[in-house]
């Protein structure tokens, strides 16, 4: 069996460092991999549901809708974006389409005795809407309140 | 003394490759370990003071009050929801009793020539609402602005 | 040669360990190296546009201005803070000398019309407000909505 340098050593360790790398490199290649925003709508204002849609719009426009997750949540007095009457309803399907997550807030539902009869076709639900803002920042996801 | 191995020179190296990969791991399950968010009031408007209370409740009652941290943090034109005539004041009193952190700016109440005797009760101040926002999403918290 | 012992060879492999840990020293502390904060301007409510610079300037007398970057974003119904008729023109040219960054949105100004020439002196551009707002914080910037 041959003898051991300190030669090959060293060389044996250099590996053992180079390998600790690594994951580094593969951490901080995992960041930009994926562009993600969560719009907040919460306010009784149809021009702000139009500013969000108009916002998701751009999004996609300028990244690529393939290459963007997107996802609007409305709750509290925003509630009313999806509900069956809603101003903006052609222009949420169009989005819904497009491939933008909307969903609704169900603890502003029961609040607002609002059942899904009441609300969009083809839309989400999530139980709480803020914790759900919270989630997805967590997740990584922008946030942008328009 | 033993003579040295490739063998046993390698399974060593190994260790210290292993051991190299242990802190990424531990840095990986830290992140989602406590869920936090920090919720700003910067509007003259009781009706967004009551989100915002409304808010941290809805957190709370999903999360659990014992695992996550809130913070509301008022400023600016929002400062009024935490003087002491604030219309707010029995909810403020009753979300700083179930764990929710209130601060006010400093910096604002100073433009508005308020003092701590014109506040309510047992709420906390910090030197700029501002900044106050920035820290806590450093520290990796999600950011609300109801 | 001499020949390898066990304990120089602990000695080397604890080398490499040490070595492997070095980078995540490096990336915990290059978090909170730099302050950077990025401020949304899309209400078209000069009051807001005072708000968002009396914010940033706050945030550079707290924080020191060489120590934080700082950069406003204005689009949609906010564009008009940046127009050559804006009431907070003089405000504007003050932040902008004093290192703040503040940039319009070239969509919005495609949809209102407005050309450079429209616009204040020494402001940037972006093509899309809401991509610049999600590429910031991806660059770990701090979102403030005023």
């Amino acid at each position: 069996m041959p003898r051991i340098t300190r030669r090959s050593l060293v060389s044996m360790t250099t590996v053992a460092a180079l390998a600790a790398f690594a994951p580094m490199a593969a951490f901080a290649q995992a960041r930009p991999a994926r562009n993600k925003v969560v719009f907040q709508v919460s306010d009784a204002d149809p021009q702000k549901w139009n500013l969000a849609l108009n916002n998701a719009k751009n999004v996609q426009d300028d990244l690529g809708s393939e290459d963007v997750d997107i996802e609007i949540v409305a709750y509290g007095p925003g509630i009313g974006m999806l509900k069956g009457d809603s101003p903006a309803a052609a222009r949420i399907a169009a989005a819904l389409k497009g491939g933008v997550r909307i969903v609704a807030c169900e603890n502003t539902m029961k609040a607002q005795k609002l059942v899904y009869a009441d609300m969009l076709p083809a839309i989400g639900y999530v139980p709480a809407g803020v914790v759900e803002l919270m989630k997805k920042q967590q997740d990584g996801y922008a946030y942008i309140r328009p």
